[in-house]
């Protein structure tokens, strides 16, 4: 890799979030991506080690929520103070780009950005730091935001999709992954549509990573989300050390679009690395399932567990004795608080328990 | 009834039980007995306050194991102390019975004693009383040793049976329950011949509910037992004062014998009264759950417990929440330091991992 794009190498790490698909584990004052999971490691953690060969920590910037600062500074506690930027509230990844974007180019606008989700697996780091170089130097070269999509295995319904023209794809020629123009940026389609979309060839599933200049994400920021732009622009020019008060009193009024739907969808500076690092977003229980190693009977488990003629499990105890008997892909998590017990197969039904705690007013579990 | 049998009535409530069979609810230190199960009452207590009508607190005795002394004081506060047996050790039912046998014997060896195990479950305690006095009267009259058989309603693995001859079975003339000489006790049955012992009409379940004088019961056990009967028999005339000392001593030497295969299955003074009055020894969770109140999705929750499209499911809470999504025919039971999950029918293996615990020495969970 060129001297120069090595030198202005940033990671972004986006850490946010603040899902409800890793209940009862994951809680709004404990997300997802400060679990330890399929590891001792945090998924925030995780991340940032998959980095460090690439950005060292004086390299790394974490956006995150406010509320999450003692998490951060447990778990992270290298970060520079001015590398963690606390949101006030989330307002979707637009804005956290929009915002990060600003104030790592007051420094230089042609640093290149690593923007990434903090809760992603990654089964080969190397080849994952590989395709982000690559990314990298495509992004130097021709100002573009180069996302990295993944070839699917399965046509899932629970990942948005990058198109890219067919008439481009050609055969890998075995050394780097190939660069496509994008086409199209799909949102999460039916089954029948999935399945058309895993037999075409020219569709990948969004990864939601995406390297490009900080100068030309603010750009396309500019042009196709002015409303976002405007009131962020004077983090060009405000002391950093009012950033928590600048952010606070800006981002109540912030348009919450994602950056997908915000630039990506509309912008043609986008481009598409195929990646084929072992990929997961991790997004529910069944995916850990997947990902997890087995015993003989394909269980998974975790902790205190007893299990007698089971099969297909995964089973998570917290503290106490979890014992199971002649149970079938069924799916256990316990907590201090609270325990949920699912079959393998029905995990994006988590939603529907949150949302009648959230119904019935029961903060406490939340 | 007559009135001399009235003045001799006596209830023997065993309830030594340290059973497994409700794991993790259940435990050696806090077996069945104690536990409320379909009522805010204990099984124990509400076994007491089936017989009051019959046999009043001064009339009724408790055969207990001496670890549970606390828990009996706790419940059963009214208990006199010199009706309450503490012993040592679980030595199985005859030498319980022999015990409690010889120390009422002592007042009066014409008493009629109502023995009864003090966990099982009694739809209509009415009809149960008066099938107890109908019992007391044919021990009174005949000598006998009358047990009451309950009509199988399908062909259970889990239960004794009683057999009678086939020749005496005639119509219920609709007051009294019909009464039977015994042909024969048979051990818990393979499922093959529990369908035939339905099929035949005169096998009848072994509710290990006894009737009889005292010194009937003692001269079958001094005729079928002496190894037990000599040991006991200074309970004839030793200070009750020293009764905890002389059970103390007494006990470890005993033979452990059920009073079914000890006496019952040879004595020729049996008797069986069908007994209709809604039975359930509640010998599992899936008995439990037969017997609880469902809700429209034939699911029976207790505690803290939130069900998305969950059906046939029982699921009890212990103080924290349980939440199921997509589950069917699966019981949880929750309790301070385990959890027990398993499908509904396969309660029977609870005793496996009862046993796994034994053997990994985690006294403390049993």
């Amino acid at each position: 890799m060129d001297r120069t794009i090595k030198q202005n190498l940033k990671s972004v790490i986006m850490a946010g979030g603040s899902g409800t698909r890793f209940w009862p584990k994951s809680r709004r004052l404990f997300p997802k991506q400060f679990l330890k999971i399929l590891s001792d490691k945090s998924m925030l953690q995780m991340t940032i080690e998959r980095l460090l060969p690439l950005t060292p920590m004086d390299d790394i910037y974490i956006v995150g929520n406010k509320n999450h600062k003692a998490l951060f500074n447990q778990q992270v506690p290298r970060c520079h103070d001015h590398h963690l930027i606390l949101e006030p509230m989330g307002k979707n990844t637009a804005a956290c780009i929009a915002t990060i974007a600003f104030i790592i180019a007051r420094e230089n606008p042609e640093n290149i950005l690593f923007i990434l989700p903090a809760d992603h697996w990654i089964t080969n780091p190397a080849k994952f730091r590989d395709t982000l170089g690559l990314a990298a130097i495509t992004a130097f070269h021709d100002d573009a935001i180069v996302t990295l999509g993944i070839p699917p295995t399965f046509p899932s319904t629970g990942y948005g999709y990058i198109k890219v023209p067919a008439d481009q794809m050609n055969p890998d020629n075995g050394s780097d992954p190939p660069v496509h123009r994008v086409e199209a940026f799909v949102e999460k389609p039916d089954l029948e549509r999935a399945r058309s979309y895993l037999a075409s060839g020219n569709f990948f599933w969004n990864s939601g990573i995406f390297v490009a200049k900080a100068s030309v994400i603010l750009d396309e920021i500019e042009r196709f989300l002015p409303d976002l732009y405007a009131p962020l622009k004077n983090l060009r020019t405000i002391d950093l050390e009012d950033l928590a008060g600048f952010l606070e009193t800006t981002y109540p009024s912030l348009p919450s679009i994602s950056i997908d739907y915000g630039v990506m969808e509309k912008t043609d500076r986008a481009m598409m690395i195929e990646a084929d690092f072992g990929w997961s977003d991790v997004g529910s229980w069944d995916a850990l399932y997947d990902l997890s190693p087995k015993d003989q009977e394909d269980n998974v488990t975790e902790g205190l567990v007893l299990l007698e003629n089971c099969r297909g499990c995964m089973i998570s105890s917290h503290g106490r004795l979890i014992a199971g008997v002649g149970l079938e892909n069924i799916v256990v998590i316990d907590s201090a608080d609270a325990t949920l017990i699912l079959p393998r197969g029905r995990s994006q039904e988590v939603r529907q328990i949150v949302a009648r705690l959230e119904e019935k007013g029961m903060e406490d579990l939340l």
